[in-house]
Order: structure tokens, then sequence, then C-alpha cells
């Protein structure tokens, strides 16, 4: 009897169903059950943390506030002649399955590792006013239970209220364990207040990772106390540049809200604004973007130059240092071979060591993924580390895959750990035409738009075996900022 | 010598050249000219219309406010050196050729029948500051002359500017006569003020039409005097219609601004929300629109009937006889032949008659093409009556283009004249995906996104003959509104 009613209500479910991401198992019922007026979320263990008091807070002002409506023809009308006789639930109880340890917030856990981090949930909301509950191993647990309990609710002529009741959502726990937005701040600056805007976002999905690709060749807009040079240099202004207070306090917004940040400085291309405070670490600094650049401005760190490379991992280090997350990414992509051709510099090294690029890009990651070894991170980087350039990586390296989805496969066939990023997927600025202006018809190379439909029939393992699968860490949409910002429109900043 | 200096100029005119379209005969200087603070716009001939002295004014008023600088790296940095020993301008005069009648206002030469309308103008604008001059056969020429002379001006720290002086334009005048802009306000409602706005930017590119697609099948937004119930029933909400006072606004705005409004009833097709208000005109109304329509909501009109056939032509008819454009557009697309062939009473008639469904278009647009002809008016039609329908049509219809610029050549080979409408390079709504998803990659038929380097590489007599070429009466760009609105953005209405 339960099997049928869950298959019936999944086959109705495109039309109404308002729970997004779909748990692994959800029981739903088709009864009312209003929202008490005096609703509120209380605790089964001692001493919760204050991040999850603020989570609880959010979650009940939020369904208040919101005043979402069904999502069919007549929006409630049809609910509303049951709200006379629906029971009202009055308490959400939220608990820790072991009571015995202390919780840990929520900002402790959301930045775990990967393979320990721990978002499972059950929730449970009778149909008969009894107390609902959601039971977790985490404060983190918890959070994406209440993410969960507020989807479930609608507004009708002041009524809130859920159609689902009674509700049963046993141990969800996410697919993948890196789910993830990336943000491009170093073409278009966005403010500390459009970042928080995205991660409300992100957390209502149960997104869990921020790739925050924080500079590249056109602006260096991170204040970092060791190197001021770089953003006063580097910066689209002062007031486009984020102080380490700024940092920080994306930084907590996130883990609150269950998010990790996985910083990128990306290196040793997407570097030329570094030549702004230190041109001699730059070949091609400037030069004719045409010959040596896939866009203006030219300019990539002279990796042959040992100099160079430690002051790249000082920085590195210096950021990473002041971050809680496991993660850092070096970057890795798009080096510009006849720039590095062309640069007297960089082949008078090579000439004098008798080392071709490659072996050089070897010797300049190994001091900067060192430094952030050191410093007990795990790196990231592009695919073409390990598809052109066949870098030497540490075996625990996570590959971003962006060029084509297609490129996944032989990454994986490598051994290393992916997470999907493919412009073909999942890329979020495509469509609206190149900005370069090097193609006849005005589009660009990752026209047409990527839609939601686009995105949703992507295959996490296509030609990638089961016993590979767990290489597979999950994936992220991506918006770089060329021709985008932070709102979607054409008016002032 | 003074071909060399055109050449010249013409070879460094993309890097910073204001004037826009470009002239068909332009000598520019490369001196400086500033604008006197006293600087007037005055008139050789006696009784300038209104709608002309206000241009002026706005003319004068632009120039001061628009604080345009020039698209160099410096802005005006490199020209204001110069400021010092520059002459000015204190006085534009504008002139008739011919002084001996009276002027007509721009808004009757506006609305002239396109063989006679007369924008040509030639502008003078010395060096030394003695007065330039604008000369033309009409209001409406000397209204040209005008929006070239706004877009001289650049302004640096103060200083209003132009670098081309002297500057002579002899004999400008359009290579089409048509150049228009279409706006659907039935699928999504523009307010007044969004139109105006729209014909401020089209009077600065002299753009000359305004094709107004009115209504559809989603919504009836034009209050009709004699048809109260079409808008009452028809429009979103009161406040998302158009009275006969906003439609007299919009199309005097437009004419003082040179600017023809073809206004636009599509019919029989696209018109499921005259159902709303007479639903027994209407076949399928309502139906399935998976089967009955290219989109919901499904519906349009019962050409059989002559009590539908002589409805439509009196409310063409009411609404073409408060216009003083000589066109007007009776639609005539996508026509949904399922639908006829399911409609019981259509088929009752067509039995009856013995007659195909296209002698009933036939006599159907007979019907609302005499009412229209009655009136003055010059029928205007989409491609599919021609290429489809082969319906019967007068030989001075004019023909709209859009499934494909392929098509064109094919309508001018019946000897017809045309209007370039291409989806294929003119449709401002195509690249975002679609909205009716019934594409597993989510994009739509008229993907990717049309960029002006798609629109500028548009040959609008590609395939066709140069005896034919005189047919060509010019383009249109279109914004279809199911996912357009009147603004870049997804804030609120």
């Amino acid at each position: 009897m339960l099997v049928s009613t869950t298959v019936l209500l999944l086959s109705l479910a495109p039309s109404c169903l308002s729970i997004w991401p779909i748990p692994r198992s959800l029981d739903l019922g088709d009864q009312i059950l209003k929202l008490s007026d005096s609703f509120d979320i209380t605790f089964g263990f001692a001493s919760p943390p204050q991040d999850l008091l603020d989570a609880a807070t959010r979650t009940r002002n939020n369904i208040r506030s919101d005043q979402l409506g069904r999502l069919i023809v007549g929006r409630g009308s049809s609910d509303s002649d049951l709200f006379g006789t629906a029971s009202a639930l009055s308490n959400l109880v939220l608990d820790l399955k072991n009571n015995d340890s202390a919780a840990r917030p929520i900002k402790v856990e959301a930045v775990a590792a990967l393979s320990v981090r721990d978002e499972a949930y059950s929730l449970s909301i009778p149909a008969d006013g009894s107390p609902g509950t959601v039971t977790a191993n985490t404060t983190l647990g918890l959070l994406r239970g209440l993410s969960t309990f507020e989807q479930l609710w609608y507004t009708f002529e002041g009524i809130i209220y859920t159609s689902y009741a009674p509700l049963n959502i046993f141990n969800d726990s996410p697919a993948y364990p890196y789910r993830g937005v990336m943000i491009d701040t170093a073409r278009n600056f966005f403010q500390v207040s459009d970042i928080k805007r995205t991660l409300d976002a992100m957390y209502l999905v149960k997104s869990n990772t921020f790739h925050w690709h924080i500079t590249d060749s056109q602006s260096w807009p991170i204040q970092i106390l060791e190197f001021p040079e770089l953003a006063r240099a580097g910066a689209y202004s002062t007031n486009q540049s984020y102080t380490p207070n700024d940092i920080q306090d994306v930084v907590t917004y996130a883990a609150e809200r269950g998010i990790d940040v996985l910083m990128e400085i990306d290196t040793p291309g997407h570097t030329s604004i570094v030549g702004a405070s230190h041109p001699e670490y730059v070949a091609c600094f400037l030069s004719d973007w045409i010959t040596f650049a896939g866009e203006p401005p030219a300019g990539q760190l002279r990796i042959t130059n040992m100099t160079v490379a430690n002051f790249t991992a000082n920085v590195l280090g210096a950021i990473a240092k002041t971050l809680p997350s496991t993660l850092f990414s070096t970057g890795g992509d798009e080096l510009d071979m006849p720039c590095y051709a062309a640069d007297e510099a960089t082949q008078k090294t090579l000439k004098e060591t008798g080392k071709t690029l490659f072996d050089a890009l070897d010797d300049f990651t190994a001091t900067t993924h060192g430094a952030l070894h050191a410093l007990g991170k795990t790196t990231v980087v592009w695919e073409e580390m390990v598809l052109e350039y066949n870098t030497t990586l540490r075996n625990d390296t996570i590959i971003m895959v962006w060029i084509s989805s297609n490129d996944a496969a032989a990454v994986v066939e490598k051994g290393f750990r992916i997470v999907h990023a493919p412009s073909d997927y999942f890329y979020l600025d495509c469509g609206a035409g190149g900005w370069i202006g090097n193609n006849p018809t005005g589009n660009s190379w990752c026209d047409p738009f990527k839609t939601w439909q686009q995105a949703y029939t992507f295959n996490p393992l296509a030609n990638i075996s089961s016993d590979q699968a767990h290489l597979v860490l999950g994936g992220e949409q991506l918006l770089w900022t060329e021709s985008m910002r932070s709102r979607n429109d054409r008016g002032k900043p």
C-alpha cells in the first residue's frame, strides 16, 4: 500500500511538487496540515550551537515571509476548503542521533573533508499536528532537514500550509558530495552582498560548495596582508576589492549555511594582472593579446623563474592559511604556449637548464602545491594539467573538467577524482553572443545558451565504469563574467 | 583631394565615428568645433510647424544633457588641447528648399505613403563658427538632419564639441524606405512609456516604422469603442490595455519623431483570445494546444463563417480608421490546419459550400482586406499567405518574410513587395532557450541568440535580381514577447 501510494504521488509530482532536489526516499501523504501561529523549532539535545539556532530562526522567518503559493491553476483555492478541518503543526524537533558528544557548529561540519562530511537527515511530519522531527548525525544534516522543511509550505489567503502530510523522508543524503556554483569575481567584481544572496539560494537547494574564482588576468580583487601591492595595483578600484574581513565574512556566512568555499587563485596562466605590481614576473605582459592570449590582456607567470614560483607559493599560502576549507584551487588552465615561446627570459632559462616547458611547469606546480599541502590542503586544478600538460600531481588532486563533458572519462581513467564543470552543460554565461568579436556571426565558442533542460540531461557517469564511479565527486555550474555581472540587466552597477 | 580625404577618414571611422547609420556621402574634417553656450537652432522659412520647433528644442536639450564622451582611450583628453583655439558654433539653420509652399508638420510627412515619403537632407557645418545648415524638401528631412547633427557632439570636462569639422553631408537619404522595429504587446504588455522610450531610440537611428503587433492569442490589449468586449474579456487586466487615447498618444509621439505606426491585428490565426468574448467565432477554443496550436492557448477564427469574417472586417476597420498610416497588417501567419480539420463547424460549411479551406481563406481575406482598402489602406501580411496558402491578394500587398531569409526571393518572384523580418537574422528574442519545453536540450527553434554582427551580415538583396530590387522595401527587427518584456531583467514589471 505504501509502495503504490509513493508511485502514484511521484507520477503526479511534476505538476506541483515543490521539494528540490528530490530526496532519495519520499513518502508523501495528501492531507492538508497548517502551520500553527505559535509554531516553533526546538531541540532534542542540549546546547545547540549558535549557527543552528540562527538557522532555525531563519527557517521560521522565511516560511512566514516568503508567501509562496502552490504552482497550480488557482494556487491554493482547491486546498482552502480543507483548511477548516486540517490539523496544525506547532513544533518541529531537531535531534541528533548521537546525543553523547557535544554538537559541533554547522560551520565546522560544513568544511570537513568531502570524504567525512555528513549531510544525511531524516524528516517526519505527522498529519495530526503532533510534533515533526528532523534527525541527523550532524548539525549539518539537521540544516539540510531544515531546508527541506522550508520547501514544504505554501501560503494562501494568509494560511500557511502543506498539502503533503503525513510526510516521511528517511535518511536523505546527497548523490554526490560536491555540488557547487562557481563565480568569477575578476572579470566583473561582485559585492559581498551579491555573493551572500547567491549563497542563500544555494542553501535552499542544498548546493554545498562556492567555488570562488577570485582572480584572473583582468583584476586582482583580493587584499592580502602580506602582499598588499597585488590588490592595490590590480583591483579595479579600492571599492572593488575584498578585505580580509570581507573574505572571512563570506566564508563564515557560507559555512553557517552548509557551504564550503573553494577558493581559486588561477595560476600560472590568467595572471596578467600580477604584472601591474610585478611586471618582471609576467611573460608577454600587455603584449598583443591576439597573438599571446585567448582574450585581453595578455600575460602569464614566468614558470621557469624560481623567484616567481616561490612568490606564487607564498601568495597562495598567505590566502589559504586564512581559509577553513580543506580544498584550494591553483587553476592551471589555458597556458598560452606562443607566449612562453616568444618570452626571452623563459627561453633563456629553459636553454640553461636543459628543461622543457612542461618540466618547468612540474617544478612550478611542485612548489605551489607543496606550500598548500604543507597547510593540509587538497589541491584542485583544471583538466589541462592532466590531459594536456601531463603535470606531476599528487594522487588526491581533484580535477575540474570544463572543456568538454567528453573529457571526464579520460581524467578518471588516470585515477584522479573529478568535478564536472562542463562548458557544454553547466556554463551559465554562454549564449548571448561573443564579446571578443572574432566570430563573423557574433556568436561565441560556447553558444548557444545552456538551458536548465540541458543541465538536467547531463549524465555524471557517462563513459565511466561502475568501479570508477567513486571518483566522480559531483559537479558545479559556472558563471564567467566577461559579459556577466551580479544582476541580469543592463542598468548601472 | 576630396576623394582621398573621404577614403582616409572612412578607413579610420570604425574606431571612433559616432554617426549611425552612415550617411550616403560624408566629408569629414578633423578640426575641433565647440558648441557655443548660446547655440540656437533657427529657421530659414516662415512658420515652422510646432512639431519641428519641438524637435529643435529636444535636439538642443539632448546635446546638452547626454554628456557622451568619445569612444576612444582617454575619451576627449587628446582633443582638449585644441579647445582653446577652436571656434564655436552658435547657430544651426534649418531650411526648406522650396520655400513657396507652407511647411507641413513632421507628423504628416512621416505617415505619407512609402513611395512619396521624403526623408532626404543635406547638412553642412563649417569649421570657423559660421552657421551650420540643414536643408531638405520636407520637415521630415529636416528632422533627419537634426538626428545626424545630434550625433556629432561629445562632452569632455564640460566642453561640448565635435572633432569632425568642417563636415558636409550632401543629400543623405535612406537606402530602403522601410526601416522598422516590431514589438509584440500581446504576450507581454508594454506600458505606453516603454513604447515611447523605444520610439526615442528609433528616432536616433532614423528607424521609421513601429510595427505594433498589438494582439495575439494570449491577450487583446486594445480597447475599441465599437467592440469594448474584446479588451474587457481579453486584456490581462484593465491596467494592461491601451485606451483610444493611448493609441493616439503613441501614434502622434511616433509621427512627430518621423516614425509611422504599422498596426497589426493578427488574423485569422493567433486569435484564441477573441474566444474570451466570442467563443462561437473561434475554432478549437482552448482545446489541447499540443494538437491544435504552436503554443498555448489554442484557437483561431472560423474563416468559413461569414459572420466571423464580417465581424473581423468591422474590428479591423474600427481600428484602422483611427490611424493615419497608409499601412495596416492583418497578419496571416501560422494557421493551424489540424484545428480546422477537427472543427465540426468549419468542416460542415466547407462540405455545404464545396469549397476548400484555402477558398474560404480567400473569401475571408477578401472581406477583411476589402474593409481596409475601402479606408485607403495598403494591407500587409506575413509570408505564408503567399508561399503556403496561395491567398488571392491585391498586387500592392506588402509581404513580411519571417520564417527564413531564404524565402524572400520566392515572394519577390511572385511580384510582391517585401519587408525583411527574418527569424534567422532579425529576431531579438531568440537565444535564451525555449519556453514551451518540447526540445530535449531546452533550446528553441530560433536559437542561438541573434547578435548585432549577425544582423549586420544580412544581405537584403541576396538571390534577388537587380530588376526586382525595387520590391525590397526594407527590413525590421522583431521582439516577440513570450519570454521577453519591456526590460532586460527579471525584476517586477
